[in-house]
């Protein structure tokens, strides 16, 4: 049993997080907090039984990280920064939800964010949280930064491929998401008239800031960094230089462009579902001439055989995003087109799920030992 | 051919308003107001075909009312009194789509609104514009109220009970909204995620601004007032004075009490449905002993008979949502309950159409003697 | 652990109970039949991960119900009442979710269900599995019935004004249902196109066969058979059979009518909201003269102070889809009508939880002796 | 005034044709067929108002063609083959919205709908109906076969810059569809509880019967064979015939392989998304060396500038869903991706009007030599 405090408990990330640790056996919530509510119960922010809603939420000012074996850090990137620098020093071991802590070059951070990073040191030892790439080092990390939800999709539909060195030329990767990845916060985007019975492409075309953080892991994989040939062993690299793949040279959004050129170009689109949560990635590759399906098949099921949230769907089936709801399952499925060398690789997250607040109780479950599994069921 | 202006076009009744006038043959748009976004096209704030966007917008203080022929005004209630009283003395007709010319008691106004109405001489003229009630003072009217979506729903599916004189005890209206009755700012209640799969009744137990409005309507016709023994003719009552039935002893919300005890008392509950237009009430109604089925269902045909937007629907038939989308009809089902004698009236409009902007395109054409039916089909 | 097996498995309620079983420390699924798909994963009739999809379908004449502690029968009703039979005389306990065992009647089962009741000996030992009415009896039993998720959401929203003999004349239940209720059999009704954007009432009028099964527990209480936890007026009526109270004439459907006039009279109206699933149910009760606010509020706080799976909202909050859905909860806000005697009870399930299958676990675990809410927080 | 006659009115085609229909006012509507609703009315099949619901459905061998002047043929492909011919041989023009009449190759139909087609000779008189591509066609034809929705979407989106000779390597569609596209009868796939809150892609690796269509009409934009009205390079090749482009080896489904290698590949990957209706087609391609982005915008500007019912958002606007609902639009976005040669392009349309039912009526209004527009403002 662990005590646990929760910065910005009162968004989406935070009630399912609540939601996940309520049924873990070894979580105890110490404190959660919220600035507009503190004083209030969790029960007045949120519709929910009184077995969730009786914790009172308090200012983060009141908080104290030092009680608490872990923090969760449930704020927005940019508001995250402090935060979890405070808690690191006070010793607390944390699990950030944003993407403050994801990508490894402040430079990068600053570029596709608007502002410094005013906690560059603390980069160093944060560990990218996706256990199917870095399962070791989020064993003894301090400090994980919790992937986003488009990346994990992409990410994992992609990471059998470019392990094998099979990424090149054009990659698209065409997301839905439900409209709880944007947040809690009313806007006329997610008024529900405007949502609902509409399908809208955003952020398209290489601008929506979920891509750098893509390209550093893949990139990470491609060039052999992050471990390759399927060994199943990511291993710890040494010397890992995700800039020269990150290379941007202008803001807002930054154009790509790379002194090293990389051998394939993501274009990452992603679309707003009229639905609460859920992501499915359909992503479109080029396959090196003379890679078979078998072998692709094969990549991804040594790749993925082991894990327990990694599902391969079997030959002939597309993975939707009811595959997933409501767990913290990534399931993916492998088209391949007949008489041509695309593969069209379906990718299904709850991005709530697998996408955020499980898969940070799954990072829990890594960096304290225990069975990863354990109240993730 | 008419001129017409508009007093804030960029809510959903605006949107609306414009559709249907656009199908028109004797409307010409003028101007169309809106203070957040004068300057720009009309296509910049809604996401709309050239030909309904090519509009530019103006601030309201740049619309000349003397201008036009006709007014509507699709402003918020409060906001609407002066806009409404400067096209009046700029010898505008004027539609309005907000509630503040709607209740003929200047002392209810402003026990249920929150504050004084700045117009107490325009509410003489204005007429409550519902043609089943009042067509022929809307035939000559110079400002006409436009019916909010509730009581549209309610009143229609009352009112031959209450002419009959068959309103007593305790009468129920369960009625559910889409949520483009909320309007279009946004709001927590009003975000996709929390709206999505959730149905909330609201403003339950007698406090809906909208009670008010069905009280004084249902009230002269159950005294008489408005016509009565289905003539199908409402007359002009020249002593109206609904106040008898509508005294409120207290504020926030204001608590029903009559001197003059009515015959029976209206619960209104409000309900918000996960869709965007439509808008269904269940009433609950208790039969006077003796009434029959084949009476009740007469009185109906013979006050609808010859109403080209009101229909009921055949025996063993309920009315549902969908039988009035995107028009501008009222469908009525009955449903007497074998053992009982209870009478459930269901009553479907779209709360955008006859609950809104097409019902005002109705009241347009009778006020200007062209066929009610004109760009309504 | 106990060992388990689940008639008819490829409905929502089995899908919902697997998983609900799935989180369960004393359950061990030993077979799920399944007359259409036998000799398939249960992976492959729904698009679930493969820790609840491994799972291998038998047909029901392959299920050995003596090799099991527990049968769940997810059969239709007039499909379960033999399967039913076959594993209590197996010698396994049961717990039915169909309509076959809820009714003590076995006359009115006929009436309404339109076939003669196959098992009547059956009825005598089933128990109506709504722990807050029948706790103990729910302990001991062989054979539960698992109450239907309209009754329940009305049942424990008037518990408490039946107990304290406060149900007088019309009560009238406005109920909202997603649309799971109506099962996996694909029909025009719950084809997406016409359920989606659409608001439906169906079978209003007191037809609806979940009528008899309120009206027998509501019954119950009121005539003081059935326990009395409050203080409060129990009933003074001592000797009619709960039949008093449900003699029907005619069948198809029966009409209500009773030599023993029952003190209150129950109008229930279903309507399909476009929504998955949750239930509403806002219920329209007149309390007795002189009955306060703080007296009813009272009555209910008594009946479901220690109810693990039932509570009551702060006053002046109403009970939302929402508040319940994904749990076992029942959600229930009182909102009295100022000035009048009405009581508006607000009463919100997940019609697939505690409407149906996590109400089974809840039954299970009451019969096994566990913690009530164990694998169900 | 022309006299109309329309085979299969009872889906939602039809439902929407007698829509538009009945606004039109140049059309009598004369017989509507059903086989499984002969006998009864319009109003019994669907929840529509009086005005839509007072035809009475007659069985299609009650129909005489010869008694009215067009016909629009709603059925089903395969079951349409014979109705358009006795349509044809009775003298009345037909518009044919299934896809019988579509593919100018009958071999090609024969592979991608698994029989023959029994009317090749009709095929000779049979106008592809997308005006945009085949107006002067359209207005001396006999017979029309309607386009599909998909192919609507994806045609227009890219027709300029095959027109001008730009598609080259992997052309990617990743189209959206509301639910309304699969049709009235009732399937798992399209039950509420499955499609509601979910996104599936199906028939996805060059599989679904859209894509013979879609590749003919773009194929013949390629060769130079269909008009250019552009610049640019209207394609060298000057020999291949349509079917060069199409030759399929195998059935269900055909693979395609080419012997004459077309310069560009597509790509078409359907989803299912949670609406009634409306489509977004997302296109991803990469534009040849040199192309700059105003020269692609020219491109669009020129070839649709004058079109009544296509327009172009400006530069930095992605189409979406409610761009084009309930109406005959088609609103196309440009979204090049800086620092690289991908250009995005997001084509929208309502899949039932100008996918289907209101271009039916464009179409007929191109055949009658009416106002292009009538009726479908």
């Amino acid at each position: 049993m662990i005590k646990i405090g929760i910065y910005g408990a009162t968004g989406y990330t935070g009630l399912e997080l609540l939601r996940w640790l309520q049924r873990h056996p070894e979580a105890e919530i110490i404190w959660l907090t919220s600035e507009n509510s503190a004083g209030q119960k969790f029960g007045d922010v949120f519709a929910v039984p009184p077995t969730l809603g009786r914790h009172t939420l308090i200012a983060s000012a009141a908080a104290d990280p030092s009680a608490v074996d872990l923090v969760f850090c449930c704020l927005p990137h940019g508001v995250s920064l402090e935060p979890v620098a405070r808690a690191r020093r006070a010793g607390a071991r944390v699990i950030d939800l944003s993407a403050d802590y994801r990508l490894k070059d402040p430079a990068v951070y600053e570029k596709w964010y608007g502002h410094a990073h005013s906690q560059p040191e603390l980069l160093a030892e944060a560990v990218y949280g996706l256990p199917e790439l870095h399962r070791a080092e989020i064993a003894g990390a301090r400090l994980v930064a919790n992937p986003g939800c488009y990346p994990t999709s992409v990410i994992l539909g992609l990471a059998p491929l470019a392990r094998a060195g099979w990424l090149a030329g054009t990659v698209i990767a065409d997301s839905k998401s439900g409209v709880s990845g944007a947040g809690r916060s009313p806007s006329l985007k997610t008024h529900f008239v405007e949502a609902n019975e509409n399908v809208s492409p955003y952020n398209i075309g290489r601008v929506h800031r979920h891509l750098p953080e893509m390209e550093q892991e893949i990139g990470q994989l491609v060039t052999g960094r992050l471990g390759n040939g399927g060994t199943g062993n990511p291993g710890a690299a040494s010397s890992p230089q995700p800039a020269d793949l990150l290379i941007y040279q202008s803001t807002n959004p930054p154009i790509y462009q790379s002194t090293n050129p990389p051998t394939y170009q993501l274009i990452f689109s992603p679309h707003l579902m009229p639905i609460s949560r859920g992501m499915l990635s359909t992503i479109y590759v080029t396959l090196p001439e003379g890679v078979s399906e078998a072998q692709v098949r094969e990549q991804y099921e040594q790749m993925y055989a082991d894990e327990p949230f990694v599902y391969l769907l079997p030959r002939g089936q597309v993975a939707t995003m009811g595959h997933t709801t409501n767990t913290n399952f990534c399931a993916i499925g492998l088209t391949p087109v007949p008489g041509t060398r695309t593969l069209i690789v379906t990718s299904s997250i709850d991005n709530l799920g697998k996408g955020a607040s499980s898969a940070a109780v799954q990072n829990m479950n890594v960096m304290f030992g225990w069975p990863e599994t354990l109240g993730l069921k």
